[in-house]
């Protein structure tokens, strides 16, 4: 990856530019970090000219490493007003190594209404203009695409981004070409509206990456493999049963985000877990569980929901099961899969779009567990009418205008699938995290509810403020090497299978990076965040007061982290 | 003024406590800074039971100094996250200050959803259940109280404070028990609502307010009463023209808030105009310009707009008309009191109303200047639809939703009738004040444009932040004095006027001001104001982009000073 591509998107011209010595070992969320802080104006509007779209591939895109092709989109956020990171499965990523692209950054804003596609090739680069694709959804532009380029990868945005919600995403062609690999939150896809950019096109190559010793690499490979497929979640429990496997252990913990986090325990989660999900499939047709985002992911956490017909609806994850189903009343997983799918089609943020339906839920502007209104509404979003924008805009506007003060979000971000009163820990993320409430940042339910490499009392708060921010050093390290957040399951007990991710990445870069030096990365990557939210005037970590005194049901515990506690962390 | 009552709506608690020194010589908005930075976690959510509504009349409330009795409201802002004080006219700060009341500290939140009226009586402090006033408009609810409680003063709220809605302000009666002056800005009326109070009713008493030398104190009174007759401003432009004698010179000079800020003139600005008002009330009956909101005020500067069969329809004032006039192309004064009066009677502040009007105009959601849509949709404010509530939460929420970018806010609050562009000072004002945008926290206009006192280029920067600075200063100071800032344009170029107001206020409390000294009221407090901000995490001064981005017609300037000037007023 030896070259920076800059796209002005007022003067439409486009540069190829070195990469500085400074930017070498950086890479994904690291990396733009680091552009962000370097670039742009902290205190700028994140719609404005001002602002910048960074695409960042990880150190260790395009390689044949497992789960190390995640996409890194980053900017200044319009849902939180932080920095902000949103990550992507499937191929981009690789596509851009191979290309030889380290990052590619989106900046100034067009002065006309244009709608444009980026097209990144080894021979062209350009801007092509293409106002037909104006209001067109999700998947019809990414079937558009893919007629007319062949043998790329996409992404793009739906018309929640052209109308620059702050709940959009950015979706990603996963290893079957589908448009559905969301970079989805903290509203990136808004800033690449904003840009008038509606898709970018990437050439699939044969190059390959340069490895600066391949016989290493491959060492490191082996021991890394070995740890992922001898581990239980990330070889059997993910392939086995996706994401959706967590939905029992959590609701067991009482950890659950029930009616809009009114509760912690839902007696019809098992309508919406895993053996359901597997049942259907199983009885639909296909009866495959097991399917990689990207081409060569051993962990295969993904699936393919089929439809009563057996068709392929989308993939369903947890954290978008846990906040559509039990959150909203939600006891039918078709339901879910469907939402799902229009979410995606629209381009939103499933996880922000159930935090304002809660919201509006409790508000009343539906009912509980109404999944038809669901539906209608988000083709509201769509069509744009006040209600679809005011949902579009997110759990935390959508609260503070329907007057609603049970809010689930930190810094304007709906949190995941995990109430942070019953997983204190975890809260200890969503309320320190750079990036506004963030299940990935630092999965502290790991350890106090899965109970995996470390054994941790959820209730307690006891130390819990140290863990969340190992954790989010341990996942931010892995977040700029570009490796999913998943293998962290099996690096984190396994010395062995660390020591392999270590070995590759010297591998790669002829670096001299230890399993101790290596999560600098992290390290330095988190602290440029920070200073980013300084200077743009983020200073203060505290939760939404409701979880400070609203008892959660059924341990009827209230999220007790002092506050001065949260003070050193800015 | 020897007493601070203070309620607490959760235990219905109320206590009488003796005011501490060091409160002494604070008043009004200077006393609820202090008071807000004493007692309130400035990290708080505004809507929550850790803020407090802190209700204080100033030094010189219900002496006999002319325009001496406004009443100032202070707690953290639903609507800007920042400190907030909005005050009053009308003769409420008076009665309170007879009963000795030098501050009301309202706190915590009942745990049921009833409404309740606190009485203040020189012989009874009590908490009256009133759900029967539950979604009553503020006309209806004054009415009411008048009926039941005689011989009090009232301010209330309407359905929107009651929905815990931005926008929501406090109705205060005037000098004709009308609800209708009102301490409007920032949300005060939704965090009156979030404490379930619906109303305050003050007993008139005949006590007076103790002097410690009459002698002086009228010799003061004699001084500040002839500068106030002899200045043109405050003894012919206001009570003989109103504010709206501000339409035509600020339309002349091009600074003029027209379609959403999207011009600095308007060339139907003389249908709103004071002549067209003064015109009408000759026409239709009363023929009386120069109404005082208080009892004994000399400037009079108030109106009574005469519906089309002589009928009171309220006060028009400039803020209101430029606002719903010019920057809604509204070119129809008939039409602007009515919704003026709608806007009184469901509650909201015209001035954040009117900023969301044009942000939702400029999206299309109503058509320009369609005044018949705006009367539904401020119904609907009280009805509680979607689009009344997103209207009802103020521009800034308004705009995000709507996808809107042109939003004429700092800190969350729409600014008043004067471009920042087209005069720079006066921006200076909206974006470094502690309150977020606020014409009144220093209004640079007055040498900007109108050349009163001083003669400024309203197009240029040089030294602007001084000035605005300044005019902060002198502004907070009669603030703390609870004298309204009309009757600064007396005092401002005229030292007798000064040393007349100085004279009183030493001679109510012994102290030992000077025409210099004095200003440290307004420097303390505004210290004290920045101090809660900053432990707010509010810490960032910034103008919205598009006023940097956009030349406004016709002068095509852009607001340019710069933003290091900025950072140090923090």
């Amino acid at each position: 990856m030896n070259c920076i591509i800059r796209v002005n998107m007022l003067t439409q011209k486009i540069t190829e530019e070195p990469v500085p010595e400074a930017y070498r070992l950086l890479g994904a969320r690291g990396l733009n970090a680091r552009i962000l802080l370097d670039e742009v104006d902290a205190d700028c509007e994140p719609l404005g000219s001002r602002n910048k779209l960074i695409i960042s591939p990880g150190l260790m895109a395009g390689t044949s490493a497992s789960s190390s092709s995640r996409l890194s989109y980053g900017g200044k956020s319009p849902l939180t007003g932080t920095i902000k990171e949103a990550n992507a499965g499937g191929n981009n990523a690789a596509y851009l190594a191979r290309l030889g692209i380290k990052s590619v950054i989106i900046e100034d804003i067009p002065n006309t209404k244009d709608l444009f596609i980026l097209y990144l090739g080894a021979n062209r680069k350009e801007l092509i203009l293409a106002n037909e694709l104006k209001g067109k959804r999700v998947y019809e532009t990414g079937e558009i695409l893919k007629q007319r380029f062949e043998n790329v990868g996409i992404a793009c945005i739906g018309p929640a981004g052209e109308q620059l919600m702050a709940t959009a995403g950015i979706a990603n062609t996963n290893s079957e070409d589908e448009p559905e690999r969301f970079a989805a939150r903290g509203g990136l896809g808004a800033v690449m509206g904003s840009k008038g950019l509606k898709a970018i096109v990437i050439e699939k190559t044969k190059d390959k990456v340069r490895i600066q010793d391949e016989k290493a690499f491959m060492e490191g490979r082996k021991k890394y493999t070995n740890g992922l497929l001898k581990n239980e979640t990330t070889g059997q429990g993910l392939p086995q049963w996706s994401t959706l496997v967590l939905v029992d252990p959590i609701n067991a913990a009482g950890d659950m985000t029930v009616k809009n986090m009114s509760q912690g325990e839902w007696d019809e989660c098992d309508h919406v877990n895993a053996q359901t999900m597997v049942d259907l499939i199983n009885e639909r047709g296909s009866g495959k569980m097991g399917h990689p985002c990207q081409r060569g992911c051993i962990i295969r956490c993904s699936n393919k929901y089929p439809g009563k017909n057996g068709e392929n609806v989308c993939k369903i994850d947890y954290e978008t099961v846990a906040l559509l189903g039990p959150n909203l009343l939600i006891n039918n997983l078709d339901a879910i899969a469907e939402i799902n799918r229009k979410c995606n089609d629209v381009g939103v943020d499933t996880m922000e779009i159930a935090g304002a339906l809660g919201v509006a839920m409790e508000a009343g502007v539906l009912n509980w567990g109404d999944s038809d209104r669901v539906l209608e509404i988000i083709d509201e979003i769509a069509t744009g009418t006040v209600l679809g924008k005011l949902i579009g805009a997110g759990a935390l506007s959508t609260g503070r205008v329907l007057g609603i003060k049970r809010i689930p979000v930190v810094k304007g971000q709906t949190w995941g699938g995990y109430d942070p009163r019953a997983s204190k820990g975890q809260g200890v993320t969503y309320v320190t995290t750079p990036q506004g409430a963030d299940h990935n940042a630092g999965y502290v339910v790991s350890a106090e509810v899965l109970k995996l490499g470390l054994d941790l009392d959820p209730l307690t708060t006891d130390g819990k403020v140290d863990v969340s921010l190992a954790y989010q050093n341990y996942a931010g390290t892995f977040d700029c090497l570009g490796i999913c957040v998943m293998a962290t399951y099996a690096t984190f007990p396994d010395p062995s299978c660390l020591e392999g991710v270590v070995k590759m990445v010297n591998a790669v870069y002829g670096s001299d990076f230890t399993a101790e030096t290596i999560f600098q990365l992290g390290d330095n990557m988190i602290a440029s965040e920070r200073e980013f939210n300084r200077r743009a005037g983020i200073v203060i970590n505290r939760p939404p007061e409701f979880i400070v005194n609203e008892p959660l049901p059924p341990h009827n515990v209230v999220w007790d982290v002092p506050f001065k506690d949260l003070d050193r962390i800015v």
